[in-house]
């Protein structure tokens, strides 16, 4: 029976990941931040819950010798990057520094599946984002994604670490507690209308589900070429488009307004090619339509109350 | 009076730095490894020496509010990083990710020097090398010199840091204890006469004088924008040639011969285009005839009976 590590595993993406690879077959160890009881970890598929630092020596003191390592953890928010931006490198930087040398040290042979991000590309001229496009990250988060990025390139090349590296854009489900649904949601819950930017900043919603199932697709093609693969819809969804939705399924009298000031970091459109994605076979299943359907039920009929 | 703060003053190159910048008429502060007595590190300028690892909590816990910092912290080599990529990560990108977090918090408005590398050009096609040569490192070293600058230009473009980057060549002098001169003499004292390589790579011999004299006029020219630069004589000296001059100089029987197998990590041709330090007003002094014939005087006089 494979195995497999996933780092940040209590985190959003994490845990899904572990659910779909569980369900794949794998026995699944996790490593990170997050106290969890067995029943809790295992009703995600997590065999064996390290909560620790994803740092060099509690990986080498796990005993863990996967076939592949699946590295969800980090800050995940451009929001905490431009905060802390040394916690930032510690936690998107640094974790990859210390998975690589334990994947080198310990299992020089397993896969290695990098989550980057949409923000190490930053501002683009043109959309749909080619994973060739320039790499000009225009926060400290992207500028972070971009470098764990290069530390994995310089494994593979220089160790023959075999790894793939997948740039998730706006990934969103049911459970997640940050960026704009999340945001949305609270602010109609407290009677707030107001939103940063000019709300026609475009971003590319991929359901969780779906980053699940192309990350494990990703072990599979991982090599020391390194390949890259956007992580997207293909088709980019307004932020006004999904606040209104939000507004309306809250059945409210309110109407959501834009301040038309950009937050730092944000870059006006985000949408993937997935050319590269389709060809390992992948393809989205759960359309933004749907899936922010969802969302919003499990929000307000479930979320909404305690807050 | 002015204050500069150098990172790994102990070691080769910043000591140097640490002298001339005192003889510049700054207040230096020295931080890094090394236990130094006062009248040491006194005897090389450095009025406040700290021992300690060059991060986050002893830099904010130092109180030193300097002008300007001289990056010198760092592992400083090829084969130490294939050794052990992961220190070496936290030596070179470690260190310089705090020493950006440090700046951002407590001396924003203060120039940075990063001393990088040759090493981040790799295997290049055409010399000599300008600054914007493709960035291909075939070392570890190199991988992670390219990475703290892209760190470093990360902070320029974010949060408006002063930086400006030296590129070093092979910095050499009195005193240096690794690399090719001193690995030549040592041998020549043993009776060795193998070395690695055809001893037809070229490099760019650089006086450690000269080096810190550029360093120094780097922190006057840092910025936002974030100059790049070469440091070199411009003018290259293969292998064999210097190798030889050890023999001649030690007046032995013995030549030399090459095993002809590279050292990995190790590009055949590393020859700097000086022309923006040039820009700068500065050129270097120190001949390679000149300093390589100081270096086996120094050797042959006062170390080699030690050894």
């Amino acid at each position: 029976m494979k195995h497999v590590l996933i780092t940040g595993a209590h985190g959003f993406i994490g845990r899904h990941v572990a659910r779909h690879m569980a369900a794949m077959g794998y026995t699944v160890s996790g490593i990170g931040h997050g106290e969890w009881v067995p029943e809790k970890s295992k009703s995600w598929g997590i065999v064996n819950w390290i909560t620790a630092d994803v740092g060099l020596e509690p990986l080498l003191a796990s005993g863990v010798a996967p076939d592949a390592v699946i590295h969800c953890a980090g800050s995940g928010s451009v929001g905490f990057a431009n905060e802390k931006p040394h916690e930032d490198f510690l936690r998107n930087v640094g974790t990859t520094a210390a998975v690589l040398e334990f994947m080198r040290q310990r299992v020089p042979e397993a896969a290695l599946v990098l989550t980057s991000s949409a923000a190490v590309y930053g501002n683009v001229t043109r959309l749909p984002i080619v994973e060739t496009a320039e790499t000009q990250p225009v926060s400290v988060y992207g500028a972070h994604k971009l470098i764990a990025e290069k530390l994995c390139v310089a494994h593979a090349r220089l160790f023959g670490t075999r790894v793939a590296i997948v740039r998730l854009f706006s990934v969103y489900g049911d459970g997640l507690r940050k960026q704009l649904l999340w945001d949305a949601c609270r602010k109609i819950r407290q009677g707030e209308t107001v939103f940063a930017g000019t709300g026609q900043e475009q971003r590319d919603w991929l359901h969780v589900s779906d980053a699940a199932v192309l990350l494990a697709l990703a072990a599979d093609n991982a090599s020391a070429m390194c390949p890259v693969v956007n992580g997207g819809t293909g088709k980019g969804t307004h932020v006004e488009e999904i606040v209104r939705r939000c507004f309306t399924f809250s059945a409210g009298a309110m109407t959501p307004t834009f301040s038309g000031a950009g937050r730092p970091g944000d870059p006006p459109g985000q949408v993937a090619d997935i050319t590269r994605a389709r060809a390992w076979g992948w393809s989205p299943k759960v359309s933004c339509d749907d899936g922010v359907a969802e969302y919003l039920k499990w929000f307000f009929s479930r979320v909404a109350e305690c807050l």
